[in-house]
């Protein structure tokens, strides 16, 4: 939006430098984030829990106290702020998904003409995120901030700082953090696209790693899946066609029903993740022992004698499966 | 509702030239989308995260500044709309459900007299899909605008400028956008019911089109069906009966489960989807053969030879429902 | 609520008539409908997306503007309601469920001394819907309005209109609108509990009349369950003892799977559907042939030659399940 | 709370009767019900639409008419309210979810001194249930609701009134109303928990008595079941040890899948239902059956003539069950 | 956060004490809960409805009566905070969950100069739960407060009361609450980063210990899930290769679709729970008995006899599963 504001602003940035209150401001910034949960893969978002603190100097504030400081909360900062008399930036999270909740907020006022503005916010983000491993994979949640309204020469982020309450969040159940979170300024460049003219807004990136704990997935997904394939190659040792043709429709229909399940923890991604790459491999290998066991009944009604042609299945399907998982997991190294 | 107002209001409109507020205001607009995420087929809605930029001259503005521009945010807007000594026209999406929310929102006044509104808005919007070819099908997202309450003779929208972020958009991860998106901006005539008279409001339309990527559908859902089905087909060749009709019904009752998966990813519509008649076409090709099978074993009980029967179905089934489906694939072209 | 709101009131009731401001307005309406959709057959509610509009004359009005008409949108509208400087009455959607969303809202005032108020409205709403004949039912979509706070002598609904964008309402795809939709003025009698008097209301009524299309339900629901009633009858063809029964119990449990089903389309109802009969017919036809097929099995065990029973089911099942179904979907007009 | 306010404000209680404003005022209420809709077995709750009226004298109100009396609607009626001019309480609903949302509200202030507060409310409520004998149970909703502030010395509530729209509450389907709604005036005694000292609140009750529409669960849940538990039955009579194991595990498994399903109806109750103790003794019944077959089998493999047993169980197991049932149905009135 | 402000704010500290507003104040809290509900423990979070009272000493306040005291209610007692001319504390919920609702608030000043602040509020909370012993666990039902911006020197929480109405609180209905709750106060420290200065702030914490009551899962969940690991076991009695097999995979799918199940009822964890190690050890159980049912039948077709395998596991599996079920109820206390 901010590309094509400057298409409808760009004849008044020549007046820019002359208006007091438009002069470049640096605020300092830090994020302290409470908690991050409801982590939805479905929808690739979380929530984040968090306060936000901003301070700038404003030296002009007719409401700056002579010694000390005062603290205005809630109702009382947000009169001060519609009244307009003091120079209040609006920030926003590039990233989030719908409106923040904000369940207090304070403004400072020192006599040095410091000005602070602390939030508690509640958000939804949203990043993307990469499931070709999942279960084994790791995510990156971020903030993105930017002033909604000042470019970088009118609004410079200073220092930023981030810090993580409890850096082994609990309420992370499913995910370890992986090293410090990072707070890092930059700015961004809003391209024109009609002319070879920029603007630029400085632009305040959190960012913090995390690993899924894989244990959930290992008991309640790949061990019984795995069982169940592993039960279906029985049919290579069991005699008489039609408990051979019945387990391994029993097994079959099983590991189909394993997709629907899946349904309902990954988003419908346009890559196959590491666990529907198991089923996959796990209902085309039965497919091919039923084609495999009719195969023989057929051969063996013609007369034929194929029945050994089991014996060597028994080495092939569990050798050839978990060689092709081997291979599925390397696959996103190699793609 | 124009079109009534329009009833309500014809006895004033020879005033209406006369007042100066009113006369012809021409409205420059920009959409540009961050996100375009929620798609819910069961609904047929989207969400749209985005900022909308209006700007158009008014140089009776008593807060025009004498030089630059000034900027007003959040509650310091709405202070200024909501005392109504500017002129601030009211947009709203025609095609949107429920409100939308506004995450900031800011007004900047210019020493040129130009106004311009900008926010950053979140909506759910609606549209009629076609989800004749499903899961292979293309949609149009699309967002209508309108002024609330001005005609086209108080309000026109002049330059329409649309933008996408990242147009390999991320996290409509299954669907791939196709082309540019498009801003038009047209008339859109209201009729009345019982005379000839119109009136007309200018009408702002982007329309972004996208192609769903199947891959999701094909390996979770194409694939093991098509596997269950020619797993059914298995029954030519085996023989006895038990185990014939016991593989069939088998086969028939997982084809049928189909039919409630797919109710929870597709509305209740009057016509069937591609999907739908692959179900279709499975489940009615294994009763088939249950009939078959059926006659066949009742046949022999009054000692007739019809096993020969068996063997036209190998070739006669597979082929009859690959035709089937490639007729049906192609369906929604004739009709 | 009215009702006993007399009970309070009614001493005042002979001042009424003295006081100008409340003497008997005329306030014509009209509704024009954007949208019904989310139509929630288990809570029994439909949204509607649409325009009310109202207007009445107040020539005391001292916001009256000399010539032409002024127009004051949202912020605005709302600090001039506030204020009271104007007459103002709310209305109520009586059969509303919960608060509706006023996404934008207007008050036109004209030299003439009419006052035209219009917003864009989404509200929930309820009305009772007979599903005896479901999924071949037809439903009526109404909204009832009325003044919140005045009395039929102190306000009473003139004109009356009722208008619905794309009668082919494409978005609710499940239905089809029947003839155009009503809007009838009436008074609502609010009778006292302890007293022969009453209170009148003036009301508005539209009504929309609607019909739903089966297509979804023929071919996701009431085909494959034929189907599977019709597989269930092979035991009659069938000769063996295990394969009947396991055909039946198979059968039996994939019907009363069907009864889970509908529990996530249609709310708990005192009364059984068209679909629901079917289900049941079903399940009990197969428990019927579970009973008749043990029954030849002991009779047999015990030296009886009764295999010629199974021959007279082959007829009598298919006759009583067809005759039966169709005694049920007539049912409705006989209760 | 108010117990504990008591322990902040006793030493203040003298000055009371002092302050005019706080004088004793007697509050007539009446509250109308609409609907009673959205009952949530899982959460205990159910949501009321419905009206509420108080009125009280003020003949101190500085905006009291001369003659006849005035009506202030909504924003209006806030701001009269906001500025405190008037004595106006507030009223909770103790045993409310969340905050309840006001439609419409109103206020009027008459000649004689009476203030009238109107106002149209939709909240969510929660009483403690009883399913023990679900689905033949009865439940009974409440309201109740008390002065926010004023306890019974400054606040009384006067006349109570309660009407319920339609009393054969159509939107309540599977409920029916049992007899007429109460409305009960009663103090409710706040007991200090250090010393014998208690505050006095007034207390207004609604009560409508409920009973449960138990047809819904006889066709779609009862019925099959039993059907399910007596088919299981049939392996007494069944000759044949694979068709008899087969029959009874695939029987124990289609109950046990009925667990699953009312754990969608009914909360994680501390006790059993009458429909959890049917199917619990459905699957213990099957078990005892499997016991039975597998004991059968083995004294036979032994050599031994154990079929006899059989036929016992033919009356044995029917016999029991439906004892069992009568009981668990009584089991209630005995606790 | 508040870690991090103490780096804003370092250098005003001197300031402080000097100025008279900010002199340490003493505020008395009591907490009164008058439900707990809504416990998810998918989200590890529970909703509280309670009332929140607070009271200090202020002499200063303008608004302080000459006798008695004052009550404000709602938007009165908003105007009186917003104005800013009293002292009034914004109070945070550390451990809370988006924003809390307050339907009720009111503010008692009184002539001694103390001010009573008592709002009802609807809050969803959370606290880390540990489910290892899951569905025999016990949980601490935690509120933390802390003052929003007011450190421990000047702002001290004095005296602290918890209240629980109903200590047999029946809408828990699957908690029963353990002793009486505890409320006390402590100081927070928030350390520096990079320097050993540390801020102090006053803590509440309110603390309600509850024990599941595990009747539920045992009926519905362990007993069927028991039943049926104990039927898997017959297949040690039965004879012949394809009842066994049969009946074991069977039971094995019935154990995995347990796996789902559970996935409703817990968040996905980085460990097993009680109930998940049953399910786990179930399958892993019927898996180990296939294995052996076809080692059985491979060595019977190279023509050993190995059927005595089958009496040892008569007693071998029912011993092992039971004595492993009792070492994983022990296996928390262990690690």
């Amino acid at each position: 939006m901010k590309r094509h504001l400057k298409w409808l602003t760009i004849i008044f940035v020549g007046y820019f430098f002359a208006a007091p209150i438009y002069a470049k401001n640096i605020v300092n910034v830090s994020i302290s984030i409470n908690k991050i949960y409801g982590i939805n893969t479905i929808d690739q978002t979380y929530k984040i829990d968090g306060y936000l603190v901003a301070s700038w100097q404003d030296t002009t504030n007719p409401l700056k106290p002579k010694t000390g400081q005062r603290i205005y909360e809630n109702q009382t900062a947000d009169t001060i702020i519609g009244d307009g008399n003091i120079w209040f930036p609006a920030f926003e999270f590039i990233n989030t998904v719908g409106k923040q909740q904000t369940a207090n907020k304070r403004l400072i006022f020192s006599s040095t003409g410091e000005i602070t503005y602390n939030e508690r916010f509640q958000g939804t983000f949203s990043t993307e995120m990469d499931f070709r491993r999942f279960p084994f994979d790791d995510q990156n949640f971020e903030i993105i901030m930017e002033p909604f309204s000042y470019e970088k020469n009118q609004l410079t982020f200073g220092k930023a700082h981030v810090f993580l309450e409890e850096p082994d969040n609990k309420s992370l159940s499913e995910w370890e953090i992986k090293g410090k979170p990072q707070a890092t300024i930059s700015e961004h460049v809003y391209h024109h696209l009609d002319d070879a003219e920029k603007t630029f807004f400085s632009r305040l990136k959190i960012s913090i790693k995390a690993q899924r704990k894989a244990d959930y997935y290992l008991w309640q997904f790949i061990l019984p899946l795995s069982i169940i394939v592993a039960a279906s190659w029985s049919v290579f040792w069991i005699k008489g066609f039609p408990e051979r043709i019945n387990t391994s429709f029993t097994m079959m229909l099983t590991v189909v029903a394993y997709t629907f399940y899946t349904s309902n923890i990954l988003p419908r991604l346009p890559y196959t993740t590491f666990i529907q790459r198991m089923i996959i491999m796990g209902y085309l290998s039965i497919f091919a022992s039923i084609l495999i066991i009719i195969f023989i009944k057929v051969r063996e009604q013609g007369g034929h004698k194929t029945e050994h042609i089991m014996r060597y299945c028994r080495y092939l399907f569990p050798g050839f499966y978990l060689f092709s998982i081997l291979i599925l997991a390397r696959l996103d190294n190699l793609l």
